[in-house]
């Protein structure tokens, strides 16, 4: 605080007209186009005023420097005064400002990064203090760098559990370059925010999770000006009393007008009335430029140093394969970092945190926040690698439902852009997680607990959207695929159907999204439409319905589907399968069947 | 306080006995099965038998007795400890806790409503609290009855957010009929929990988020005797600072002991050590008698009063209809209630909350917690009806991708039991409510904003399972199946392409699951299995891999699927539909393309 200057009338008044420019043209923009939410943004007017030209260092002509400080729109919602700004510092034209979210335009209805000054998607609710954690983590921890992080939050998304996962990691990790600055408007969506204006409620909460807190009035460029330039020690709340629609006065501190936009006679009168509050000022502003001492850093291809150490046959967790596969990669590797949810011994994310003990981060048992974090270590800061390794626990075990997830790929399918790797041995393992480090998007690796043995060879290549054929015969009459556990009860099937007669062609995916369609339809056709998935995954969206969606179109298919129906239970692991039928005696059964039908048809 | 009256030596021995019994007796089942966490439970045994012995009322023969006090272990992991419970309860017996978390046990790993004396299942962490919310606020609201809901976390789980989701509901809810115990053993699962030992900075949250806190010596049963006996004008914690493997001297706030059971060596030695602090005492301690004061409630036959009140033709937001169905349905129906995350003016809800405010609950942005409150207020209280009822926006809009859940019937579908609605008028939406509120398991109705054409005749019966065509011909060549906006856009199709004397069947599947795959089937024959799926939602798991995985096995089909590739944008719905070609003229196109290279192939 001791250093702190009071600014000058004259950039006082400065400040005062951009925010009330920025109210204008969000309010223009927003009845041109007939869509968002102008009050919104009305309330964080002097708020983004004070940030983008008194607070923050940045290049304003380059929103992508790597050491401008970072700023996120958690309300994302307020998106039209976000583009405002950018119009104020002359980076945009008012025309795009005024086509805003038409299907031609790059600003949505919510920033994306498919704006340059935009590093992360926000608008909904909850998520920008998580990713503005992973930003500050990086700035302070990998880059050493001295750019600050800039979180506005709403007092609606204040009732998210991933806000205040996000505060209690920010204060154990003295994120002393993070400022939060809540919105406090006190009207949420459709009623008031549960805490209305009581800013000292907000305060003892955010002073109960480890942050420094200060209430001022949010329309007071002063007091706004003063509590950013504070000195930090540790996180630092800023609670801004706000009212929502400020300056629009039919609308200010009212509910019912979220999301609405005026009419283009009641916004025509408002904007004459914000105009006559713009006093002319000499001063013209500028944001003070960013110390230049962030690292330059590459990410282009992360490779291992060497080929998996496994021998064919020995027999080892694909889990514990991904843990030491992770610790490998970030040995040649300085910016792989591996961040885990007080898990990693049975993820063993604790291998590479022996190792690379400054490049893991605990999160703890809070899960989105990591999430978050994960995000932005990835691609704001352009600065860490990053692999998703989950242990899937699967029909595994004594533990019981709660600690099987047998929904994952359903939801990870489901994701555009995402990878899911699914390997059924350690050297596939690391091949994955190889290959996860080069593949942009998310990507997800299903790992299991139990040991299964090596059947690749270390020099085996592996790619993205490539299956392996593991088992195969002139003679084979049905095409098995499996993957993890399964495809090694679809290999021990394969040996006991072998004493019959009867041959069976044994695949492994090897990516789940995406398929390798070609390979599996060529061995469909030549084991006559003949096919049977297996999987350690409920039935709707895994394994099964990825193949089944890309065989559809074959003539004369005799499809069947292995998978568990029930939520499971408590059990030993050989147990469950047979119970859910994913087992090799139900794999053997059913293709015996198959056969024996396909004879009967005859 | 002024009227606690301490307990008499002889119950303090009796409940500290008690509490040896406990953890001798998790040590013996851990060790006996090989699985469990018998240090999570030693750090609980005080207040586990203080609260079943001495602060809970309820009848020990009779779990399910509404009247009872309700219990969560929200640390579902100690469950052999709240097993032990009720072997010294006496309702199970010894033997059946030593062959817990084995196939044919009802005992699993964690604890799951399997059990009579368990209502909800837990193990996930962090749903513990928002469970014990939604019984809390059905006894004070709803039931206005006398039980109190006593719910045990552990410190691991306090990181989640899902935790301070319950914490700001209850103390807003001023559920004073609510108690949290928080077991403060220092010690996660792979490090120390972030807040070690510092019981004051739990407090000090507790407090922030309106809760009454207690610090208390977690293994005197003394002071947990008198802090479980204050009166209560709010929620309440109680803060026990405790060791984690308390009575285990080798273990004893050591971290490498989470879920380590000990070798029978070991497991000996300790229960001999515990056996001896045992003292005679013949007191024997009986839970004292529930207040008998809980309504009644039947929840069969929940029925809609009338059938619904629509013309053919009439337009009308599947969304909004959803609102006043639920309004209705509440209307002749004392116990059905509806919840809303701040978002009732676009799900509509607001109606509902406008005719039966008192039945209304209001959960603010804290999606995770709404969940969990709601399910304890269908299950564990066996008092309220649920519906639940998502709006969702799809491609159909300004705001952006940030609001489209073009993932949410892949999600749906991955959970057994869970059926999913997906009404494409007014009619079947109502229909869809009232058959949602009399089936078991999770229900997703999804509805969406635009306005759209009543299809069905009021008197028109629906059911789970069963599909509709609405439109047909016997000169059909193709058959289109779509739901919501695209079962109109496939009408639309159908329209446009009668004029090229191209004929159509259209299938409105009503539920995605259960599908109806026998009607489907059957009319993908009448069309010589040509087939094509149009949805708004990503390609995998939803619509189009639902029917693909039940027309499979058909011989000679020609499939084609229109569903959204990528992260969809801003832009208006017609404009959106158009550019993820699922609109009235991408179907026309896929059905005049099949229709010619099947003439091809003549």
């Amino acid at each position: 605080m001791e250093d702190y200057h009071k600014p000058d009338q004259q950039t006082i008044q400065a400040l005062r007209n951009i925010a009330n420019r920025l109210r204008i043209n969000s309010i223009k923009a927003t009845t041109a186009v007939g869509n968002g939410h102008p009050t919104s943004c009305c309330s964080v007017a002097e708020i983004m005023s004070v940030l983008f030209f008194h607070t923050m260092k940045y290049r304003p002509d380059d929103p992508k420097n790597p050491n401008n400080d970072r700023f996120i729109l958690s309300k994302g919602h307020a998106a039209p005064v976000l583009y405002s700004v950018w119009v104020e510092i002359g980076f945009l034209k008012e025309s795009e400002l005024m086509s805003m979210c038409q299907v031609d335009s790059t600003l949505e209805g919510h920033p994306t990064p498919k704006q340059q000054f935009v590093d992360v998607a926000t608008g909904s609710l909850g998520q920008g203090l998580g990713m503005a954690c992973g930003m500050a983590y990086t700035a302070k921890y990998f880059d050493k760098s001295s750019y600050h992080v800039y979180c506005l939050l709403g007092d609606g998304e204040m009732s998210e559990g991933a806000v205040w996962e996000a505060m209690a990691f920010a204060s154990y990790y003295q994120l002393d370059n993070l400022l939060a600055i809540l919105d406090i408007n006190r009207l949420g969506q459709s009623d008031p925010a549960p805490l209305q204006h009581h800013v000292e409620k907000y305060q003892r909460r955010c002073e109960a999770f480890g942050w420094h807190a200060i209430i001022v009035d949010g329309h007071s460029v002063e007091e706004l000006c003063k509590a950013m330039s504070q000195q930090r020690h540790q996180p630092t709340a800023i609670i801004a009393k706000t009212i929502k629609g400020k300056g629009i006065p039919v609308a200010e501190d009212k509910m019912g007008w979220h999301g609405k936009v005026l009419s283009k006679d009641m916004a025509e009168s408002v904007m004459r009335d914000l105009q006559s509050r713009i006093l002319n000022s000499n001063k013209r502003m500028y944001p003070a430029s960013p110390i230049e001492d962030t690292p330059p850093v590459s990410l282009r291809n992360v490779r291992m140093p060497s080929a998996p150490n496994y021998k064919t046959g020995e027999k080892i967790a694909t889990c514990k394969a991904y843990g030491m596969a992770v610790a490998k990669l970030g040995r040649y590797n300085e910016r792989v970092v591996a961040m885990d949810v007080d898990t990693k011994n049975v993820t063993h994310s604790e291998i590479f945190k022996n190792e690379h003990p400054n490049r893991f981060i605990e999160c703890y048992s809070a899960e989105q926040n990591m999430s978050d974090c994960l995000y932005t270590c990835l691609t704001a800061c352009l600065s860490c690698v990053y692999v998703a390794g989950v242990v899937c626990v699967c029909v595994s075990g004594e533990d019981g439902p709660a600690h099987m997830g047998l929904e994952d790929m359903a939801i990870f399918r489901a994701i555009p852009t995402a990878t899911i790797f699914y390997p059924s041995d350690a050297v596939s393992t690391e091949k994955a997680v190889e290959l996860a480090a080069n593949t942009k998007g998310v990507c997800y690796i299903r790992t299991i607990r139990p040991e299964t043995a090596i059947i690749y060879n270390s020099n085996e290549d592996f790619h993205v959207g490539q299956a392996k054929v593991v088992c195969q015969s002139k003679e084979d009459q049905v095409t098995v695929i499996g993957a993890g556990m399964t495809l090694h009860e679809a290999l021990a099937a394969a040996e006991q159907l072998k004493k019959e007669r009867i041959y069976i062609r044994v695949i492994d995916p090897f990516t789940i999204k995406p398929l390798d369609a070609k390979t599996i339809i060529d061995h469909v056709r030549a084991t006559r439409g003949r096919v049977v998935t297996v999987e350690d995954h409920y039935y709707e969206g895994g394994l099964g319905e990825a193949v089944c969606s890309a065989i559809v179109n074959e003539p004369s298919l005799t499809f069947q589907r292995l998978a568990v129906v029930h939520v499971p239970r408590s059990g030993k692991m050989s147990d469950l399968l047979k119970i859910y039928g994913i087992d090799r005696d139900s794999i053997a059964q059913v293709v015996r069947k198959m056969l024996s039908s396909s004879a009967n048809a005859k």
